[in-house]
């Protein structure tokens, strides 16, 4: 049997847009595992899941949330900006590390952007660290047509700028 | 009589920092009346303060409230982003028409970064419109030392880009 590296069309993830009850913990663990946010970070993202449920669409998150077989893989978090005419903002990606490199990160983010098209969106806004650590997520961002707009130096922290990318639609 | 322009120290506002329930009506028509604000903006406006009302603190908005003889004149809602060491989002900032050019939004301003820099606050940022109609706002701005950090193009809509300043404390 040949040794082909799983890729995203192997994954065929099952995607679901509503949130329930189990969602904030499993979200809590899913970015807390990837190591790539600070526990105020995953207490955001464990936060807007809450949101979601308490106020429903009301909220301005919408969620894409990966399953396989079951077991949550991926999501992102997103919501048009309040006060423009149809921007958005992804506000939350992430990956479980068992399911990173295969494409999943590439496809909810396909289906957020197919979701954002869906409901007139017309431009997204994603923010990140300029730090080293966050190196490889610009680069995710700037392959899927992603163009770094802005940087505020010092904003997360001194020497710790924040990147924002948009994406045209 | 002299008849000189009544400044800032003439009007001597009082502030207070707490929200009652009186004050998201009070603030709906404050921003409402300066004509500054479309219809999703006010609410916008009304919605941080009914948050302050019911979450306290935990809300991430705080408020400075100028007073005169009991007349709301003006306010500011300002907070800590979350997940950032110590910036400052200056979400609202608004005066009364009839207490516009006598000084009492830069004290609003400048009590509102007094209570910044007491919190351990060393950046603050504050975002509007590059539209015509706000050159006023933008150079009362730079006139309080906000520097223009960058600007997102056909941010808000097409052809009304977002620009956003920063005070480093």
């Amino acid at each position: 049997m040949l040794n082909v590296r799983k890729n995203c069309e192997d994954i065929l993830p099952l995607f679901r847009y509503d949130v329930n009850g189990q969602d904030p913990e499993l979200i809590w663990h899913l970015t807390e595992i990837t190591g790539f946010f600070n526990i105020s970070e995953v207490a955001v993202a464990k936060e807007l899941v809450l949101e979601r449920l308490n106020k429903g669409a009301e909220s301005g998150y919408d969620f894409v949330i990966a399953e396989h077989y079951g077991k949550l893989t991926g999501y992102s978090c997103y919501g048009k900006i309040p006060c423009t005419q149809s921007s958005y903002d992804l506000y939350w990606i992430a990956v479980h590390p068992d399911f990173q490199g295969k494409g999943l990160g590439r496809q909810v983010l396909n289906e957020s952007e197919r979701l954002i098209r869906e409901s007139g969106g017309t431009r997204i806004y994603v923010e990140t660290s300029q730090r080293l650590q966050y190196s490889g997520t610009r680069a995710f961002y700037e392959h899927c047509g992603y163009r770094l707009e802005s940087v505020l130096e010092d904003f997360y922290a001194p020497g710790d700028a924040k990147a924002t990318y948009c994406k045209a639609l």
